[in-house]
């Protein structure tokens, strides 16, 4: 059957999937997806119960609170936690180990992952990363739960804007005291895990003040203890609960405020910034912005492992979704046979194109644990010193942050949009909580702000193209940024991509050619590379008469082009993605029977990633009218295609069953699991 | 200061709006949105106790559902419940009144607006709209609150698919009774409200037989006692609790399975069709399927009233969101001065053109409750019978249906859009409970599902679209569809699209003109109604060799171009957003000080309108990649402009202080109101 009124398609249209799907496939795609912690998912798949750890949603928040605390103990027995710390700190040093069981975590229960990551990520890993050898015994305490504690970072009056919070921390010569302090209303810490109910001490960020000096040295971590053995507040701090959230039930999200706490000297964390007996000030990094920067660093990797539930949090719910579709029939096709959602093109074009962009994302995200499990491996081997990095160790430690915040942004954001999707494609059943859908929901919705709210750390990833090209300068303001200018941009261009070799041979193939397939997995990455680098040179044009205009107008420019700057960053993100699907294509036999489904995955991802821009493309003359209609078509059958091998498609996940079994998989209206295309 | 890069703009540009916003128009503002039932809205701003009703997120599922019970209580009182029933039935007969006093309880609490909708809109709606005399006397203890009842409809197996409903009424001439009967698993009634907790009495949709007939008569309504006066089930009655849901918490939504339960030949709804004591079935209205349409016809107004519930939350969500960005400061601007939230591009763009469109889809809601009201007066004034209707009468139903389905979907669905935008940009204060963000995301969760399913919806809107040219054929399945063919489209466009004449006349303005201003009202409709034409046209033609096709190919063609259709009726609803823009326009006197404000909602409706489909309009040939890049800089010039009123477009939508002043506006770390240039 043709449709004549379809556009002449794009060439190079690859064969259909054969209808029924080759179950052989699901092995080699779950190897690229386990990538190299698979040990670590198959511990969590085969020794934790993970049925245990799924959310009640009948229970108060105070048995919410003791519940996950309790499933922290369970985790805490398996050890997953000792990676995050290092092995002079008792830890195991092996942060992707960890982080992958975090990933896993997500698929059972967030709250848990996230209670998890306050207690050994955040709280812990400030301890582990900015104290030295006098704070190491307490990591063991923490390691095993016996000591709880806080991050305390964010305030009310300053969320995302770290380096202006306003606790202080003054130097008492007297005394030998730190005094730590909220000076404001404003500088109480707010959104604080562990505050509320379980936390005794707390890493609290301040700025830090000596005798003598009026300015502040920046900000610095001072360890404060907030409750007595009893649990109540120590004197002095003040310590709120922020109660019932949008999710994240048993997580104790609470506020702290000082009042002229007292601590020993000792118990600033003293590894990028101490102040001696006699109240003098010493760093090993010189520069102040460079010291901070240093110090937020430690929280790359709660970055990370956000964007790692979130990614497992949104497979979850794909699976959940897809197994659904393929079951529940609704409407007739033929008379008297009722088609399955999956079978109704508009379901399939909701998910098929969302399951497409989870596989890059995995992808990516495991290349991501990659990277900063080998860089923390350097630093605890001591070939990298963090406080004196080579130039170029610094400059991959810059690459390193932009690429967190860019895995974050687009694995968090990707998740609030495709687990709704999964909620609305499952009806009403969807919006049952035993149907988990609105439970990831929920818990998840937080994760575009947390961590670094996703709007500030997109920015980020956009400055961070903006400026590279020169001496590493990452701590510019807006102003600065503005003030410096933007040229050469070509260097930029070649230095900041890193393409990956097998991509980059890709796309020199394709670069003499005059008319390319959209189909052509090197033309493919250049036509999205092409929209980061077209914008990063627009955008560099833009903000180059800044740097001449008075500061008022130079703020107006840089806020005017704000819009500007985030399109370049998503650009960036699409880039890594279709990247990674590339590399990960390239791993696979070519016998595989893996091959042909990864490679549709690919051409839906790429196609529908071109289309969101389809207008875009059209004016920069890059694609005519006509490509991005038959890159339309191509969408359709592509999930025409793909539709039947959803089962094989989130099989791969290997997600445990107990995990994604719910109740309405097995309800009375849908198919039996054997009858379905699986 | 100029920007040299940006495209040259878009010619009859408007002149920026002042930077004081001017509170004077405010007050126009709100009378138009306000619009017939301004009455009704100021009962409910003036008498309820509005902040009795907001959700205590502390409650148990138990404490939740009495207190939702005790609130409707409380409305009860007021008598706003009376308008939906006829005043034959004891009702005042005031449609209009009751959406309006429903939608204002939106802006409250979300569970209240659904219990309330579930009592009086379904199962008291039923009885009075499908019931007779001999059920009148219900409707008192119904309007009273004194017996609760369920709308049982939706079944497992069938939920968006009524009409295959598979529960059975089946007439026993020896008793003279129905035998109400699940024959399936999948035939259980499921997500029915009232059905788990409060409900003693059931409207029970089933196919009805008769002795000595094979096939149904199709699905009617019977009176089926589930619970006796101790509040256990009734005999044969076994009535499940789905328990915890993604919101909603209060509603006690249940499931009800029947086995071969005996009630009254008189509990028969029987206004449409009734069974005679010898077994007779005798129905007003001959055609099976108009019989079923027009029972189904009292699912409108339910319609209605979420629609208008799930923009009151919407605005509601908007109103706490640009308000904290008024006053929220967060990162440096010039330096030693921070930003508000609203001084951030990004921010203005992600919350003022879902703003214009809350505008567009409040006083699209208005138009619908009046169309809705006129047409239940008629019937209740007797000029109108719905059994059997005047040609002209019945094309005014259809088309009222297909505009209550259109007017549903878009005003969920941006719910569900815009209020996650509002949660994400108020950062981690959003996720807080007692900013009421997280709650109204949870409870509207589902409104994009009940009360007809988008996805269904949307599809509806589309069929009727390309069915209507001929003889009231809303009835066709698919297949009748695509066997009907699709011929004659100009009737259809002139028919249908009954455009109001002051959108016309502005249309036929510029219809000769060589080169328009995007700028100009009668441009911007004719631009958007383009595409909803062009789909039209390019969807028919797609369709037309269905009817010579084997039905297998042809539901496969069908399947094929369900994107098409669903994109034709996203079409459709944006050509009326743009058109009651333009018609609210036309109320104003022309030197009101709302004038320019609400003009440039409608430049920014229509230029954010247009440009997501930016690269159709290029394909298509209607719009220059020039000009979707001017449209694109007009937008951010529109959201610079509107950005300080913001307050005054807000403060128009008149919702109680109670409801929005939620703490994280009196935060420290916040300007205080007075500070806001407001």
């Amino acid at each position: 059957m043709t449709d004549k009124n379809r556009p002449a398609p794009e060439k190079g249209s690859p064969r259909t999937l054969p209808t029924t799907p080759d179950p052989a496939a699901t092995k080699d795609l779950r190897k690229l997806l386990d990538g190299r912690w698979a040990s670590a998912r198959d511990v969590f798949r085969n020794n934790v119960n993970a049925k245990e750890l799924l959310h009640d949603p009948t229970l108060s928040m105070d048995e919410a609170r003791e519940a996950i605390l309790n499933k922290l103990s369970l985790l805490a027995e398996t050890g997953i936690q000792k990676g995050v710390f290092a092995p002079e700190n008792g830890g195991a040093g092996d942060t992707g180990a960890t982080i992958t069981s975090l990933e896993m975590l997500g698929y059972a229960d967030l709250s848990t992952m996230v209670k998890g990551g306050v207690q050994w990520g955040l709280w812990g890993g400030a301890v582990d990363a900015l104290g030295t050898e006098r704070h190491s015994h307490y990591i063991k305490d923490i390691i095993d739960l016996k000591l709880l504690g806080c991050f305390g970072m964010t305030e009310r009056g300053h969320g995302s804007d770290v380096q202006n919070i306003e606790t202080t921390a003054t130097y008492d010569l007297e005394t030998k005291e730190f005094i730590v302090d909220s000076p404001t209303p404003s500088a109480q810490k707010v959104y604080i895990g562990n505050a509320a109910k379980h936390g005794r001490m707390a890493a609290v960020f301040a700025q830090l003040y000596t005798p003598g000096t009026k300015e502040s040295h920046g900000v610095h971590c001072v360890l404060v203890p907030i409750r007595d053995e009893d649990g109540n507040p120590m004197p002095g701090v003040t310590i709120g609960d922020h109660g019932h959230k949008g999710g994240l039930l048993g997580v104790d999200n609470g506020t702290l405020l000082f009042d002229k706490v007292r601590v020993p000297r000792e118990a600033l964390l003293n590894r990028f910034g101490d102040v001696s007996e006699d109240g003098v000030y010493t760093s090993p990094i010189e520069s102040r912005n460079r010291r901070f920067f240093t110090m937020l660093g430690t929280l790359i990797r709660g970055r990370v492992a956000v964007g790692a539930a979130a990614g497992a949090a949104t497979r979850a719910s794909l699976t959940i979704a897809l197994r659904y579709a393929m079951r529940r029939r609704q409407f007739e096709g033929l008379p008297g046979k009722e088609k399955r959602l999956i079978d109704h093109r508009a379901h399939r074009l909701r998910l098929l194109p969302r399951l497409a962009r989870s596989y890059a994302l995995a992808l990516l995200q495991n290349q991501m644990v990659e990277r900063l499990h080998d860089q923390t491996a350097a630093v605890n081997r001591g070939e990298w010193d963090v406080a004196t990095p080579t130039d170029e160790q610094l400059r991959r430690q810059r690459e390193t942050e932009s690429r967190a915040a860019a895995v974050k942004v687009a694995a968090t954001a990707h998740a609030t949009d495709t687990i709704q999707e999964c909620r609305e494609a499952c009806g009403g059943a969807g919006y049952m909580d035993e149907n988990r859908l609105t439970i990831f929901k929920a818990d998840s919705d937080v994760f575009t702000t947390f961590e670094g709210d996703n709007t500030v750390l997109v920015q980020m990833v956009g400055k961070e193209l903006i400026t590279a090209y020169a001496h590493g300068l990452s701590e510019l303001s807006p102003i600065e940024m503005v003030k410096f200018g933007v040229e050469n941009i070509s260097d930029v261009l070649r230095q900041r991509t890193s393409i990956p070799l097998t991509v980059q041979s890709l796309i020199d193939r394709v670069s003499d050619r005059e008319e390319n397939s959209l189909f052509d997995a090197g033309y493919q990455v250049k036509i999205i590379q092409e929209r980061e680098h077209n914008l990063l040179k627009s955008l560099a044009r833009r903000l180059k008469d800044a740097k001449k205009m008075e500061p008022a107008d130079a703020v107006k420019l840089v806020d005017r082009a704000q819009d500007h700057l985030i399109d370049l960053a998503w650009a960036r993100i699409d880039t890594m993605l279709i990247e990674a699907l590339i590399e990960a294509e390239a791993e696979l036999p070519a016998d595989s029977p893996a091959f042909p489904v990864l490679e549709q995955i690919r051409h839906l991802f790429a196609f529908s990633t071109i289309l969101k821009h389809a207008g875009w493309y059209q004016e920069q003359n890059i694609l005519s009218g006509n490509r991005t209609k038959a890159a339309r078509a191509a969408v359709n059958d592509l999930v025409d295609s793909i539709g039947p091998w959803s089962g094989v498609l989130v099989d791969a996940f290997g997600i445990p069953d107990a995990l994604v079994d719910v109740p309405m998989l097995n309800d009375s209206g849908v198919d039996s699991l054997t009858g379905a295309a699986e």
